[in-house]
């Protein structure tokens, strides 16, 4: 690779230059970013972001710029030595979890920790006695053990107890023997588990005498604690290589009658008696799957975020771009269209933009329901006692009924919430045109990397099951006047109320008329759903499909409801100034009334609006809100407050430097070009000179 | 990494094995598969694919194992050295172009020669004079030179108008000077460009005199034809990695002044006359644009196999896959439900395997009428002479009626297409679970190289505002009465006479009214844009999401009709027993009634059925045709006739061997696992021990 000549250092990019075209697209608006960014996200969240990222610019094994050419092997590499790096600096400064999660973000890659540091700690904190968090948890907690959490195998995912690995109690000897008794048995998709943990929380099926009771977690050592080679009776390695997530070693682990002492049992909820050689009943799970309600409410909270980095990204790009000149523009008019001024390409944007912000403020109301309800289930912990054995998490509605609107409210959203992210950053990356397909656009890498949140902590798919059983549960109990006094229950009773006489939702003149045709739609189907399964004895199957709109026509209520609720806050009037306020009402209306429209069959079979309604809403209603809020894009991406560094995209700089960096970056720091080939087929020679490896040292 | 101990060889999946599942799944239809498969491929084609695949699997450089492995780097070296050995093997075996191709197909990756075989040598055997030929065309097919094709730019992709790169004619020594003017005039995404390519067409504006002639072809050395270095004045590199298709070396280039000879420029259809220095125009434009609509005509006929490689995928693996009891299953039965059993799986992917057929059987009639044209065109060609000078082929309506409706007919089925199938792929990867997500899946590597076709050829939204004027034009042609004769006028001409009287398609019980709702729906869209442009007088720019969605309401009648078409064909009840040909129906009213439920809103808001009807459509035929398609689901992926080879998938095996072949890759293939670290964060040693070269050095 030469060097670059002085003439290509003097080019610049045709006028007129994206740092004067962002400039002005910024000055089309009057939203006060600063302001608006404070309310998102808080003012101390701000500063912990600033004094964080100053702190990772400056060390070297952070940087980012080889991370989009890196094979699997270096990228791996580099990831452990940053995650070594990142727990010395939290030991260094003393970062508490949250500091120590802002830096994960702006790092914004898997590493070989994480799920030492987020699953096997939590799990060891939750489930372990006393004893056990001192014999456990003492060393993880100061990385001289680090450790998995290994549920998932080769055969089974969603259906937890169908899991195959085997924990048999021995009496004689007080052990247990952990046993993998088939292929599919291998434990499989652990993330830290392939190359880097010397510890597993593994769960599996504990028998006592022959009898099955269900998996439970047990405390495993896999590797040495020196050399880190596999333990006897252990084959632990990487799955290998995926579509994203690669900086991460996702593990698979087989046990051939590996014996471990009875402590190692996480005994918490329940255990064996080494004396009596019986099981010990869990006092209470109710508390454990409330850590999956907060698992899921943590992902609604983030999906708004999420899709916000393709959304600044695109949108960015967008007011750089230029293509073509308007259609009805007279003939002489001179230059061409920025491409956020086509209405196809606001279409696509606009609306992902305002589900930004619903999905933001109804994971925020998630995460306070949820904080709401763990204090009361804390106090009416010692009533609810023993109802829920060994249960997995889709029977958790038997148990309170509080935890359970808030599971099914969690499993809905985490499904609605993590689609809407992935697929909406699939239609940010395409809106990119060509260069969204590049690595250097930065919503590629950014995509893979987020799809398995789609499946893991309950397919998105499977969710739907669950939401759809709460629903024809609260609907039965309506109907039979026993029903508990919360939302769901009042707007099904809302409906049952108003239902022969039909109703007149103006979704188009009143914001609270169109929260209520979402409610509507999603009784309705209830109702429906419900007709079929009870009256109709329906299959459980053959309503798949059916449980799956219902529990996405109900998601989307809560959504169009948060969003609506937020905007009625105090604090929102305090805060903010009227025209953003404004903004807000109209990215409000653009969600609901886009998803109405985008839905719209379910809403007129409802009768929950006329025909003419859904035709005006996106003829007129959708189309002027784009109109109206297209000034202020790029404004509301900017109080995302995405830092270049963190984003890592030539298409979403802030400083609308698009084509200087993108050729940079293929100019410089792009190792193929170090490499000369012999071009010819009937040359055995494939390289003539191998410069590749200059393009590394050069960091 | 220590060997695999024997305990682990011995371990089998938990029964029942694959291979029984999926044999007895074979089992539950008749459909004879090789009847089939010769009615969609033919026997011939069939055959060259047995002999090409032999010839493959026996050159250990076309041996996939480290495929998903690689980083960059090293994958180019490899495509590269495939790239080689294809072309020996083309020389040895004497192989056309179909034999080659078929040799790509199976291959499955772009390589670095993709650009040079297809629109570097196509474009010179184009647009080339006798003399042009000779001197850069032969050489070129024997490989002595290797090309590109080089038009769009950093800047400009879709607008070809307004393409920066400057050939300047100097009339003193009879010389072009090419030459970008800014950054943003490099080429870019050029696919053969960054290391390959010792030569190239590049496109660029053609100025006589100090006044422009539009964009045109120049043949341009860059690199030297024995170092392989690049000439004075030229900076080419590779543009980087991308989110996708990393084994091509995607280039971009800058001129600086370049000059070459007058016989550089490619003068078949226009010139520079070297005595005048005056431009020659260009005798017909239409047979060139004629190449993009064959080239389009092929993604379409591509996009059904394209998909189809997910489906079978999918398909393959939910047959073999378990998952949870049935719920309303007795409790006392044991093992858990196949995959494919589940309404959810079959809703995500039978229609999908209905869009298969319905894309070949659209590709194969878009290239007969293709091949139709072209026939005309060239008895007409001389009639049709300098109208379409210099113009992209946005404008190529004005032209020939014939090419006029082929193009537009291409145009929104290619957008529709490849939107399918690669949207299609995404779903059959997440039908396949966790696993799904694994590289060795197989669909995230194929689905990532073929996202491209979404944007190139015409980005896929910028391409239904073609389909919209054309349409738009043929709706005023008949409203006026000149309209020329064929399928798009006649059913405009239909929907006139009918509007008024209302429509009543009986979609549920006949076929052919099915088509005629497509057919009437397209109409009424076309008569309401209409409106909006002519009467309403509203801007081009304001009707764009209309446009968008009338586009892919006529691709979508095409699609439909062309698979109806297809089912009533002589050689089908020929060639196919009554019982495929039955299932055959069952997957077009599939196709179509699940389009129409998708799209219910247009459906009925035009009046083309009843609010009940696509009620109906959805609880009772799709649901119903589901259960009835279900138990052939296996023997018509089987049909589509993709070699494991091929696929490279461990969850699309034709045997059902999923989880010994997921295994055996992680376990032995994997270089990853050949490293041993230190996981200590306190720890400077990153890696203890480096085995990962062994991995390689194993094939």
């Amino acid at each position: 690779m030469s060097p670059t000549p002085q003439w290509v250092k003097d080019l610049k990019p045709a006028p007129p230059q994206g740092t004067d075209l962002i400039k002005a697209e910024r000055e089309k608006s009057k939203i006060n970013v600063d302001k608006l960014s404070n309310f998102l996200f808080t003012k101390e969240v701000l500063d912990r972001q600033d004094k964080i990222l100053g702190i990772l610019k400056a060390e070297k094994v952070f940087d980012k710029s080889q991370n989009y050419f890196d094979g699997r092997v270096d990228r791996f590499k580099t990831a452990l030595a940053r995650a070594k790096r990142l727990r010395q600096l939290q030991v260094k400064h003393k970062w508490d979890r949250d500091e120590y999660m802002m830096a994960n973000e702006l790092i914004s890659e898997p590493g070989p920790y994480g799920l030492h540091a987020s699953m096997y700690l939590t799990t060891l904190r939750d489930q372990g006695t006393p004893e056990q968090h001192k014999l456990f948890l003492e060393p993880a907690e100061n990385y001289r053990a680090i450790g998995c959490y290994a549920q998932t195998e080769l055969g089974h995912g969603s259906n937890v107890r169908g899991l195959e690995t085997t924990a048999t109690w021995n009496p004689e000897d007080k052990t247990f023997t952990l046993h993998s008794p088939h292929l599919t048995a291998s434990k499989w998709w652990i993330g830290s588990l392939g190359r880097t943990a010397n510890h597993a929380v593994v769960m599996a099926q504990l028998i006592i005498g022959g009898k099955p009771y269900g998996p439970h977690p047990f405390v495993c050592q896999i590797r040495d604690m020196k050399t880190h080679e596999p333990l006897e009776g252990i084959h632990v390695g990487d799955i290998g290589p995926k579509f994203g997530y690669n900086t991460m070693d996702n593990g698979f682990l087989l046990l051939n009658k590996v014996k471990i002492p009875h402590i190692n049992m996480l005994a918490k909820f329940s255990g064996v008696d080494p004396e009596t050689n019986k099981y010990i009943k869990p006092a209470s799970a109710s508390l454990v799957y409330g850590t999956l309600t907060w698992v899921r409410s943590t992902i609604v909270l983030q999906s708004g975020g999420v899709l916000a980095r393709g959304v600044t990204i695109a949108t960015r790009y967008a007011s750089v771009r230029r293509q073509f000149q308007d259609r009805d523009a007279p003939s002489d008019a001179s230059g061409e269209n920025q491409v956020l001024n086509y209405t196809m390409v606001q279409f696509r944007l606009l609306p992902l933009l305002a589900s930004t912000f619903a999905l933001h403020f109804t994971g925020k109301a998630m995460m306070a329901m949820y904080q709401e309800n763990q204090k009361m289930m804390k106090a009416d912990a010692s009533k609810d006692s023993d109802t829920n054995r060994g249960a997995g998490p889709e029977e958790t509605h038997s148990g309170s009924d509080l935890l359970a609107d808030l599971h099914a409210t969690s499993c809905g959203l985490k499904a609605l919430g993590s689609t809407t992210a992935a697929e909406g950053l699939e239609v940010c990356r395409r809106a990119c045109g060509g260069h969204g397909y590049s690595s250097f656009g930065g919503i590629g890498a950014w995509y893979a990397d987020y799809l398995p949140t789609t499946t893991w902590e309950g397919d998105n798919y499977m969710l739907t099951q669950q939401v759809a059983r709460y629903l024809l549960k609260s609907a039965r109990a309506v109907l039979k006047g026993n029903a508990p006094n919360n939302d769901t229950t009042r707007i099904f009773t809302t409906f049952l109320q108003k239902q022969d006489m039909g109703a007149a939702h103006d979704v188009l003149g009143s914001d609270s008329d169109l929260v209520a045709a979402f409610a509507w739609r999603t009784s309705f189907l209830t109702f429906e759903a419900l007709k079929h399964r009870d009256a109709e004895k329906n299959s459980w199957n053959s309503l798949l499909v059916d449980f799956w709109r219902l529990s996405t026509a109900h998601s989307q209520y809560l959504v169009v409801k948060n969003f609506y609720d937020a905007l009625q806050s105090e604090s929102l009037r305090y805060e903010l100034d009227p025209q953003t306020i404004d903004v807000m009402h109209k990215l409000f209306r653009l969600y609901a009334l886009n998803t109405l429209e985008k839905e719209a069959s379910e809403f007129y079979s409802s009768s929950a609006v006329t025909v003419r309604q859904i035709q005006l809403a996106r003829t007129k209603s959708v189309m002027k809100l784009l109109e109206e809020i297209r000034p202020h894009a790029l404004r509301l991406v900017d109080a995302w407050h995405f830092p270049d560094w963190q984003l890592d995209s030539s298409l979403g700089r802030e400083d609308g430097k698009v084509y200087e960096d993108m050729f940079y970056r293929a100019s410089e720091l792009n190792p193929l070009n170090g490499l000369t080939i012999d071009p010819y087929p009937d040359s055995d020679v494939l390289v003539k000179r191998d410069e590749t490896a200059k393009f590394k040292s050069k960091l």
